[in-house]
C-alpha cells in the first residue's frame, strides 16, 4: 500500500519520536488528520513555536524560554546547593519529590566518548565558571546509575574538588516499599556498603 | 515544577496524540527540544502540510492528497468488488495482507449514535450512491468485531439489499497459528458456527 506523499513524511517524522515504531506513527498520523484534526493544528503551532522560542537557562541549562529559569529567578531556593542532573527531565522529577531546595545544573547528556559527548558538550566549562563564583558549598551529583552516569558522577566531583567545592553523591539502595528478596544483586550491595548508623 | 508556557503549551498539545500520556508526552517534547531538533523541525512542517494538503478521496474517503487515492486510481483493481472498512489504517492491514485486489470504502468511524455518529457521518449516501451505479457486485463488511462494528455491518447490508448488491460479511474465528484452548469463547462459538465443509 503505497500511501500519499505527505501521509508519508508525516509518518516519517512522527517516527522520530522516542518510543514511537511504524504502527503507531501511522495510528498518530490517521488520527491527527481525521478525529484530532484541532489538536493537530495547535502540535504544530506549539510545535514551531518552542522551536524557535525554546532556549537554554543561561545558568543551569534547563529547556525555558526567559533567559533565566523558573528555578534559577526563584529568589527564595538555596544558592548553596547545585544538584546535577543529566536532563530536563530529571529536573522535573527531583522537583516533584518536593525535598530539594536548592538550584540544578543540566548536563543535558552523560559522558560518552563514542558518541562524541565530552566534558564540553556537558558544559563542564560553565559548571566550573559557576562553581568558581565560590557561592556554592555542595554539589549534589544526582546522574543516573548507570555506567556512563558513573563516570560522569566520578568526572564532575573530581573538578568540584579543584574548585574546592564539596561533592556529594546521592544514595543508591533498596526503593521505598521494595522488597529485598526481589531486589537484584547490584542495588543490595550498594544498599549494604551505604548503610548508616542509627 | 512550572515549566516554561511554549513547553508547557507543547507538551499539552503532544497529550492530544493517542496512547501518549503525560509522561511519555513530556519525554517527547523533551527530546524535540533536545536533541531531535533537526527531527522537530521536519515534524512541524511535515504535519502543517498534511493539514493543508491531506482531505479524503473522492470516491473511498481514503486520506491522500490526491483527488483520487492510490487504490482508486489504480486500473488494475477489481471494480466489482467495494470493501468496507472503519479506518484508514484498516485499508492498510488489508493492502499489506496482499489478498484483495477489489476497492475500498472507508467509513471513518462506526454507528455510534452517542459520539453523534450516524449514517450520515459515515458516508452512507455516498456509498449507496456507489452501489447505485451498478459496477458494484459484493459490498464485503470488513468492519471491526465489536458491538458497534457488527451493527454497522448489518446495517450496511441492508443498505446493500436495498440497491440490489449482495452483502457479505469477513470471517470470524480462531486467528492463524492459535491454539484453541487459549482463544476466547466468543471467538470459537464463532469459529463453530462458521464451520466449513471440506
Amino acid at each position: 500500500m503505497k500511501l500519499s506523499p505527505a501521509l508519508s513524511r508525516l509518518i516519517d517524522a512522527l517516527r522520530t519520536l522516542p518510543g514511537v515504531g511504524p504502527k503507531t506513527a501511522q495510528r498518530m498520523a490517521f488520527h491527527l488528520l481525521q478525529d484530532g484534526r484541532p489538536g493537530a493544528q495547535s502540535l504544530a503551532s506549539a510545535l514551531g513555536a518552542a522551536l524557535v522560542s525554546v532556549k537554554r537557562c543561561r545558568r543551569c541549562r534547563m529547556l525555558t524560554e526567559e533567559d533565566l529559569c523558573s528555578v534559577c529567578a526563584a529568589p527564595q531556593r538555596d544558592t548553596t546547593l547545585l544538584c546535577v542532573v543529566e536532563s530536563p527531565a530529571d529536573v522535573v522529577a527531583v522537583e516533584q519529590s518536593g525535598s530539594y531546595r536548592g538550584l540544578y545544573f543540566v548536563l543535558m547528556g552523560h559522558l560518552s566518548p563514542l558518541d562524541g559527548v565530552g566534558p564540553e558538550q556537558l558544559g563542564a566549562r560553565e559548571l566550573e565558571a559557576l562553581l568558581g563564583e565560590g557561592r556554592v558549598h555542595e554539589l549534589i551529583l544526582a546522574t543516573n546509575s548507570t555506567v556512563e552516569g558513573e563516570a560522569t558522577a566520578h568526572f564532575l566531583s573530581e573538578l568540584a574538588l579543584r574548585q574546592g567545592v564539596r561533592a556529594s553523591r546521592i544514595a543508591h539502595g533498596v526503593p521505598m516499599g521494595g522488597e529485598l528478596e526481589y531486589v537484584d544483586g547490584g542495588t543490595l550491595a550498594h544498599a549494604l556498603s551505604g548503610r548508616q548508623l542509627l
